[in-house]
């Protein structure tokens, strides 16, 4: 099966997120993205219909906006 | 291990991210509710700190609010 790919930014919120995202599908079923280290993967995130952080894109190309840590406009500036 | 329980109310968003969930955690793994049938239930979503549907709550307690149908408030009304 295709990797789910979980965005974040750092934030308290992303960080508790993933934690839980990774108990409940499992580590090896999904990529952690760090978007405020990997800049250049924003656009990816933006293309995949992120509009904030943390999200989880799963493998058919759905987002889950998870709760709300930061706007992914805020993360470009 | 215990069960995640899924809170939704039959919106559009609600209905995607359940098939989301499913697909990414297991049916086996989580409870399904529709709080606009079980009305009775919105108490304990709330208790449990569910803002908005849909939502999730994982077996440690911990609430991810999934993209946004609706608010626990509209619910009761």
């Amino acid at each position: 099966m295709a990797k789910s790919i979980f965005y974040h930014a750092g934030c308290p919120v992303c960080v508790s997120a993933e934690n839980d995202i990774i108990e409940l599908i499992g580590e090896t079923q999904v990529d952690i993205i760090h978007l405020g280290e990997e800049t250049t993967r924003i656009k990816e995130a933006e293309s995949a219909g992120v509009k904030s952080v943390p999200a989880l894109v799963t493998p058919k190309g759905h987002v889950l906006h998870i709760n709300f840590g930061a706007s992914l406009d805020d993360l470009k500036n």
